[in-house]
């Protein structure tokens, strides 16, 4: 197969979480279905708020919920039942109610997929909510370059 | 493949779901992955309610939920991507607090899977709740037998 | 809620799938979770290519395989339980080895989400394989715009 | 909440796989979506493989695989997002061409869920194959009782 160039910028602020593919993630065609990678994207997010934020359980605690409001993934290759894919994340840029996480996702050397996920800070009802002042102020320097213009 | 008996009684009353099988329920072995087929119990189930007794969303809406305490199924046959599944289900009893459901899947003639899921009626904070009196009402004359003791 | 403008262009040939929106479908939000949609696509792409095309399990059959190679997807608003979200897709550009779907999800009048996916024609062992003519020969004429430079 | 007794026996060959629960298996109760339950038996049960047979991916490659030929579980306690679960699992009893395994799911001191899958031996086409002599060499010995009559 063909290697596909890694994605990982330098300066940015990682958690990579590995992850062993499950037969149940397969599909007829003997591979991951695509649809399963987007839930693996959400497993690295949390380990990211673990590690370089606030627990999301912490986060939902305080009434503010990341309500998901864009995917964008590129797959590069297949994995396979029992696969190890290390799932690498880190923090794009942050605005005043939303964020931004960018992934790179591997098998050992080979690159399986990359892309993005955009959030917004919502409250229980699901309104757009500015983020709390800690949580910009901790975020902001976390944050690998400027947000775009809205 | 062998043809396995059919357990629709007769006397129940039936609602049946067909269910287009979509390829992300199929798994490496080229087959519907054996966790998939305890979501299609609850797509015939929300059927039955519709028919039957009063559509879940109005259930819950009165903050009556239905928590899922037991599960079993024999699976006699393999279905695969494509394929149409019949799940046909039934009240097979029912309790002051609590209720079975019964279920026959089949792909045409072929019994693909049969078994029971068992419910009690919680509230919102999931403790254990006396079913209201109008769903009692209904219920009791549609179960195909007596509650079992408890 | 805030409109969002449909995105459904004129001239494109549509499939549209209803959807209703099963209990375990959503998630402690109240909602459909967000990795959900992408399997929703893949149930109007199925039906899109019944109506317009070759039902996939012949495709498959002749041992070509739609892999996705790209998902994007923007979420405009949060479906519920018991929704009907009606997925409408169309093809929007197809090359020699690859096409590209596009998607709109609406419940009643609201946009719920929008996107594309861009998939390639690969054999039973992953390689990328050009579509065959007749294939070729029906895709072009339904695509809605001539395909981007690669 | 009620405690519910340990079903762990003396005597069982053990595994324990320890699950995180992401959001995407929560409901709209807030809860862990009961059909969930099923996947995580999988996830322990390739551990067991790995730590007391052979490991899943090995047994593939000789052309067997277990199908799922039923599954029993009953739910005692609801898991919540965030909650780590241990999954304990052992082999109850081996036939000629089957067998069963039991679970414990626990949150801490809290037993979750607790059940019994059984699987048939098949190979790539799906009928029922004797398991390998050396399979049932190693497993019989690891067995808690003896298989009861068919």
């Amino acid at each position: 197969m063909p290697k596909h160039d890694s994605s990982r910028p330098p300066g940015a602020t990682f958690s990579t979480y590995r992850y062993r593919v499950p037969f149940f993630d397969t599909d007829a065609m003997g591979v991951v279905h695509h649809a399963n990678y987007i839930r693996y994207l959400e497993l690295a997010r949390i380990v990211w708020l673990d590690e370089h934020d606030l627990p999301y359980h912490r986060i939902a605690g305080q009434g503010i919920h990341y309500a998901t409001t864009r995917v964008e993934l590129d797959y590069h290759y297949s994995a396979r039942f029992d696969d190890r894919i290390d799932i690498s994340v880190w923090l794009d840029w942050v605005r005043g109610a939303s964020l931004c996480m960018a992934y790179e996702l591997r098998c050992g050397d080979v690159v399986v997929a990359s892309g993005h996920t955009v959030h917004a800070a919502v409250d229980t009802t699901g309104r757009v909510r500015r983020l709390p002042k800690d949580r910009l102020a901790n975020l902001r320097p976390l944050a690998l370059r400027p947000a775009p213009k809205p």
